[in-house]
C-alpha cells in the first residue's frame, strides 16, 4: 500500500547567518567611515530576526525602529523609502494605516533572482543616512 | 405567576463557510485572469475570520493588510475606499486616528437586505487592483 | 571590476498554497467524517498564514487558538502535544512562561527531509480530537 | 547669584558593543564545540538589545525565548534557572504570573562589582544546555 508522502519538491533561496554577518559588516564599515552610530538588523524572509547589532551610543528607540524597517522591507518587498516618498507625495497618512508598514527610509529588501530572502534595517542617524548605510550593506556584500 | 422568559425570537442572516468559499472563488477567478496574486480574506459580522487564502508569491505583509481591510469594512459598514478617498480629500491624517480603520481600497462589506453579514478583504497588488478583485468576489457570488 | 553579487546559493523547500489546500482538505475530510467542526490553519516556515478555514458553528475563540497552535508548531519544530504532555508531567507552568508556546494538542509541524516548511493548527473540539484532525491532514496529504 | 546646577557626577559601569561581541563569541565557541545551534542575545541594564545572533537552523521560537531570558535576567537580577527551580519546587504557577519573568534556564545577569550591567540569553537546545552556553559566555569573557 502506498504511503502518503510529502513532496514539497519546490525550493527557494534563503539567508544564512554568514550572509547576514557579511551584509552587516559591509554596512558597519560605511557607518564607521561616516562616524554614524546605528542599529543594524537582518531578518529572514518571514520577518524573523537573524541578527541585530547596536553600536555604542545609539538611541534606544532605534532598536525597534531598525526592526520595523527590516520587517516592512520584507513584508512589502520594497524599500521603506517608497512608503516615505509616498506619504510625502500624498501629503497625508493613508500609508500610516497599513499594518506593519513604517514609512521611514532605512529598510531594504534582500533579493535573489527576484525572490525575497530577507531584509536589512538601519536606524540611528537621519533616515537618509540610515538609507545610505543600508545600501552599503546590500551593495558591499 | 409567569416567569420572565428570554425569547430571542429575532434572527439575522449570516455567512456560512460555503458562502465564504464561493465569494473567495469568484475573487480568485478574477485574480488569476489578471495574473494578480493576492491574499483573500472573508470575515463574519463580528469581524472574525471565516477564511483566508494566500496565493503563492504574495508579499507577507498582505496577510495582515487583507485582514485589516475586511475588519474595517465590517466595523464601519463601508468600503475601505471611502476612507481612502476621505483621507485624500482632507489632505491629512484624521482618519488615521480611528481604531480599526485602514484607509486603503480593497475591503468591501457584504450585505443582505441592508444588514451586514461580513466583509471581504483583498491585498497583494495595487489598492485599486485589490478593489477590483474584492468587487469580483462580491459581484460574482 | 567585479561587482558585488548576492550568492545566496543555498535553497530550502517550502509550502505552496496547493500544498496547504491538500493538507487542509485531508484534515477536513476527517473532521466531517467525525462530525467535528473546527478551524484549520496552515502556516509557512516563518509562522505566517497561508490559509485558514473556519467550519460553520465553531467557537470564535478557536480562530486564534488554531493560529497559536500552528505558530507554536513552527516556532518550536514540534507537536504542541509535547508541551501539553510536558506541563502535565511537570505538574506546573514552566512552559507557560515560554513566549509563543501554546501547550494544547492540535498543532503539528510539517517537515520535508527534517527541514521545517510550516505547520498545521486545528481547534474546535477537544484537544485530543483536534490532534486527530491535524494528524489526518499531515498523513492524508 | 549661583544658579542651581544638576551635577549628575555619579557613574555606573555599562556594556559596550565590543563587550557584547566578546561575550557572544565565547558563548558561540562553546555552542559550536558541542554542535548546539542557538540564538545568543545580549541586553543592556535597561533590558534593551545590544546584539542578537541566530545560528543556522535554530527554531524560530528561540528568537523571542532568548530575548525573554535575557530580559528576565536583567529585570530580576538573577539567573532564569532560579525561577525554573522555584516553579518546580512550588509545583505550581505562581511565578508564571510575574510580568517579564520566564522560568526557563538560559538567562544570566552580567554583573560588575555587584552592579548589573546587562544579561545574556540563550535558546535553541535544552534549557540545561542553553544554560551551559550562557555560562560559557559569562565565564569566557
Amino acid at each position: 500500500m502506498a504511503l502518503p508522502v510529502f513532496s514539497f519538491a519546490q525550493t527557494k533561496p534563503y539567508l544564512t547567518l554568514a550572509d547576514a554577518e557579511r551584509i552587516t559588516a559591509a554596512a558597519e564599515v560605511k557607518a564607521k567611515a561616516e562616524g554614524w552610530n546605528v542599529v543594524i538588523v537582518i531578518m529572514d524572509d518571514g520577518g524573523n530576526l537573524i541578527s541585530l547589532k547596536r553600536m555604542d551610543g545609539v538611541q534606544v528607540g532605534s532598536i525597534d525602529v531598525a526592526q520595523a524597517k527590516a520587517k516592512t522591507a520584507v513584508f512589502f518587498k520594497r524599500s521603506t523609502k517608497v512608503f516615505e516618498d509616498g506619504m510625502k507625495a500624498e501629503g497625508g497618512g493613508r500609508i500610516a494605516t497599513l499594518p506593519n508598514a513604517i514609512a521611514v527610509e532605512g529598510g531594504l529588501p534582500l533579493l535573489k533572482d527576484g525572490i525575497i530572502v530577507g531584509a536589512i534595517g538601519v536606524s540611528g542617524v537621519t533616515s537618509a543616512q540610515d538609507g545610505i548605510i543600508a545600501d552599503a550593506g546590500v551593495k558591499g556584500y
